[in-house]
């Protein structure tokens, strides 16, 4: 070692040193170009190593851990082309959703990018990189190929090159990773070839990241103008509703403590629900998502003179708006209505469009300078005072005929709401004909749902399962974590099922076997053959099969009708879980819910309730 | 209809009955940007729809299927991003080991790309597309996104427009694709809307595609130096070596044809094995793979005054080039050898490079004018007729301390060779340790060995099993099927396994339970945590989990020592499959085979011999 080495360390080292900032695990899957970076990891004991069984399922399960790490991050490792492409698509499900993940690739060797680019074009036929996909117009390797893939999908792209080994620039690209996944709720690359992770580099461990850039006091012009515009429109509104959306999920605190303050109506939306606020206060009124909001949340928020649409994430799912439906297009058009996204605010439906902000940062200055004592007093009846939260009631439990040899979808959604959920409570729900149950299904206090709705890739919860329950167990917060599955979408990530064992997680998985893609059915091709299942799995064994044969470490059960399930809720379902429970319910291929047909057209919101 | 629809088929039918001309089998998985077209297949009885658990699945069955079919094609059909995307990795290995594989993506709808188009941005805003990622700067959605990034995989990439609807284009672009991917050898992308499956286009059911292109008689200038080049080597050439590497594959019948009259030595390489010409051919010498061939191998190619190397697939392992080894350096750079590969010819090691033909099309009229009377007349001596194959016999057997108690992969290897694998056997193994032991193994007559050893993506040859299987079963050939895989790779694919069960399929799965990455542990971090699994499955249960509880459709055997697997041999090994056997074979997770090590340079080839 050189006297210059004596303050350097392994780039490995310091790769899981400044991660060990953000995050407690580590997840991915081994591979040739990743070996010797992993062997670093135990270098930094804080640190822990989980293997998933494959790439996309590392994805989702570390978009389910950042969900719940208090630092608003995670990260996974792959390798080369195999690896990295796999984890594509649920890289591409962070980008939509915006969750912060930071997917660290190991990539091809700075000797072998020499060789591509320094030799003629028969060097480069001989001496091409297994893993990377030839060349389509050259004997050349194009090194780069699959960092390009990931361009669209990211917020941050560096490699670390010879350059910043020899330059000592290793640790701005490392921090710089971390810091952009976070302030942009987006995922980021950071590609470490494979013969780097030994190299010796300098480091200031004690630097603290900067993670929360928009804290910063100094609004731009634009800023100030989207600031003032709200101040004044609050300060004039005799009864303004707030819509509290994602991105207010790192300012919770304060967002309940100025609903509690000024008594406004409030309201979650299918991407911030129990994130943003609590919606066990007095004043919330329901989930609104525009067209598809629950009547009764229509009604309730068309009698605002403003509202304020706050950490806006729009898209088809969480603010849906086809144009066609006429009562909302004339609300729309002469509602007040102001959006404050993460980078853009709105002012007025279509109105005026003001880009070049940062949400965040208008949100915390609007905190600091109201003025409650402008704010005018809102005047309930008691008549509203009492209604409290209006989530549809499609489910009509005492009309429904109960059957003693069927279950119901809307059985099990209404024991959710009214016993099965617990406070603290954490339920995710796989894009599923159930998931468009859920604006109607009321949450307990600091309870939350977690549901890919966007960009609904199935397969994506039951993974997202494990990094949430990871996370919690990091964390040591003892929330209980429900899965709402569905055996079609099961199918796709079902190997993740031996994670909860190894690392002792305890989800109550409730799977709804249904014998196939009951959402695609509601859609079409209800008797069709491609949306029936590969098979008829057996959902009593599959945890033995994945080695807990005595059943050490979970517990099924098999629930086939109404009666059935309120013993399990009795018995077990609504109690602290010290093994995973496996609940099987089983129900009819056809079994479509009332919002999954309103969504699709095929009933109307009227009908519904 | 009006007078000018009388003609016209519904687009999705068109494409399904063009499919017909070309396979039985289309796979992939429902999703809601595809279930019109899907629903199109059921109108071309022909057809069977095949659904995998996952689209990555989906991807890597179609490869395994098109390695079979007799038209050298596949198909799979995913939805929009959320499918396309999961399958990327597979088709990118598709493209990296020259597979024809067309991926039918079912796309954003034509209307709702012309929102995004055509509408200003506050409408992009509120007009998003659900499975589409936003825009990096902008809020327009770019719905060719995920098209951009298959671009460098693939060799054919077009959508469907309204333009073809109306001008009768569309069955050009149909036959287009498949024509593409079975001249290239590669995948190709062809993408349709969502709303356009059931629109009436124009067709001429009766137009034969046209396949294989390279079989016009035409010659360019190139081809025809080439073609001039090798006759006038050939007649010259006292002892050629001749070398049948993977694009050889169509030529089969030929290439057994020319070195029956010829008498030239030949081999194959780890890329054609049993593809290219038949290993139990008299003048077979073995598998060469440049400097990774056994010895045996390279003394054997080395008194060849001119090598043929026809059919080249030229990489990192089936041409295995370091430029360290001194001895393969001295003997390529004087050695007489013309390569002739799909689409250049090079004459002498990186001496002679010729682009801009075909490599098929000359290997065709290579055949069509080779007079016989020209050939010198090979004599060899009556010892090495009788040496037969130069395998290296690394397995010394007899040297061997067998274990009452524990089973090696050597054992494994050598039963393979001696006494299981039966004419015309078909073995796929995953990239594992044992597949470093393949150059060893000797394949009967019409056998065949399948293994992505260059893309090199673990969890590739499960499914892959599946899609042979469906093949062989679709054309009604009866080979037998064995799968050598390792339980680290079986946990990225594992629940394709019940598609075995679904379709009536029975390969004999060899699952090498070494209890982790054993081929990474060889690389590095032999005892690391990050090569072990994440749980231990029970391989006994798993297909009971699967469904086939009363085992049915399998039997399960679990053997800890070479008596067990001699049992099993006896009993079992040698007869046709009539259910799936899953032989579970107990190993060490430190039982590297010496082929592994010869390869990481861990042991010298000398050493193993």
């Amino acid at each position: 070692m050189s006297n210059s080495d004596i303050n350097k360390i392994p780039l490995g080292k310091l790769l899981f040193e400044r991660l060990s900032k953000v995050t407690k695990s580590v997840f991915g899957v081994p591979g040739d170009f990743n070996l010797r970076l992993l062997e670093q990891i135990y270098e930094v004991p804080e640190l822990e190593w989980v293997g998933n069984n494959n790439e996309l399922n590392a994805a989702y399960t570390a978009d389910g851990y950042s969900r719940i790490n208090p630092h608003n991050f995670s990260c996974l490792i792959t390798t080369y082309g195999v690896g990295e492409l796999s984890a594509l698509n649920g890289i591409a499900g962070a980008f939509a959703e915006n969750v912060s993940v930071l997917h660290i690739v190991g990539s091809s060797a700075l000797r072998a990018r020499a060789v591509a680019d320094d030799g003629n074009e028969m060097d480069a036929l001989f001496g091409t990189v297994h893993h990377l996909v030839p060349g389509k117009h050259t004997f050349r390797q194009d090194h780069d190929v699959y960092r390009k893939a990931a361009e669209a999908y990211s917020c941050y792209s560096e490699s670390i090159t010879e350059e910043d080994i020899l330059q000592g620039t290793v640790q701005d690209k490392i921090d710089g990773a971390i810091e952009a996944v976070v302030a942009n709720h987006k995922p980021g690359y950071l590609f470490v070839p494979s013969d780097v992770a030994e190299r010796l580099v300098t480091c200031d461990l004690n630097k603290p990241l900067d993670l929360y850039k928009y804290k910063s006091k100094n609004l731009n012009d634009n800023e100030k103008k989207v600031l003032n515009l709200l101040l004044d429109k609050v300060y004039k509104s005799e009864n303004p509703g707030f819509v509290a959306d994602y991105f207010l999920k790192r300012h919770t605190s304060e967002v309940i403590d100025l609903l509690e303050k000024t008594n406004w109506d409030c309201y979650s939306t299918p991407a911030s629900r129990g994130l943003c606020l609590d919606e066990t206060l007095e004043n919330f009124k329901g989930v609104f998502c525009n067209e598809k909001s629950p009547k009764g949340v229509f009604e309730s928020i068309k009698k605002h003179d403003l509202v304020l649409h706050f950490g806006s994430k729009i898209n088809e799912t969480s603010f849906r708006y086809s144009g066609k439906n006429e009562e909302i297009n004339n609300w729309l058009a002469t509602q007040d209505i102001c959006f404050l996204g993460r980078d853009f605010a709105m002012i007025g439906f279509k109105k005026e469009l003001i880009k070049n902000i940062s949400g965040c940062k208008v949100f915390n200055r609007f905190l600091e300078v109201l003025d409650y004592s402008k704010i005018q007093k809102i005047i309930k009846s008691k008549a509203e005072q009492s209604r409290g939260q209006l989530y549809s009631d499609s489910y009509k439990l005492g009309e429904m005929v109960m059957q003693e040899d069927r279950l119901f979808e809307q059985e099990v959604s209404y024991e959710l709401s009214k016993n099965i959920l617990q406070k603290g409570d954490i339920m995710l729900c796989e894009m599923s004909s159930f998931a468009f149950e859920l604006e109607n299904i009321k949450l307990p206090s600091e309870g939350r749902i977690i549901c890919q709705s966007f960009y609904a890739s199935i397969g994506y919860a039951l993974p997202a399962t494990v990094g949430v329950c990871k996370a919690l167990k990091d964390y040591n917060m003892n929330n209980r974590v429900l899965l709402l599955q569905g055996d079609g979408s099961a199918q796709m990530t079902l190997q993740e099922l031996s994670l909860f064992l190894k690392y002792d997680l305890n989800p109550m998985i409730l799977m709804m076997n249904n014998s196939g893609y009951t959402i695609e059915r509601a859609i079409i091709g209800a008797t069709s053959s491609y949306n029936d299942l590969t098979a008829e799995w057996d959902w009593q064994k599959m945890l033995e099969a994945f080695g807990d044969s005595n059943k050490d470490k979970h517990e099924t059960f098999r629930i086939g009708n109404y009666d059935e399930l309120k013993t399990y809720i009795s018995e077990k379902g609504t109690k602290p879980l010290d093994k995973l429970h496996m609940v099987e319910l089983i129900l009819d291929k056809f079994d479509y819910g009332n919002g999954l047909l309103v969504f699709l057209g095929k009933k109307s919101a009227d009908e519904a309730m």
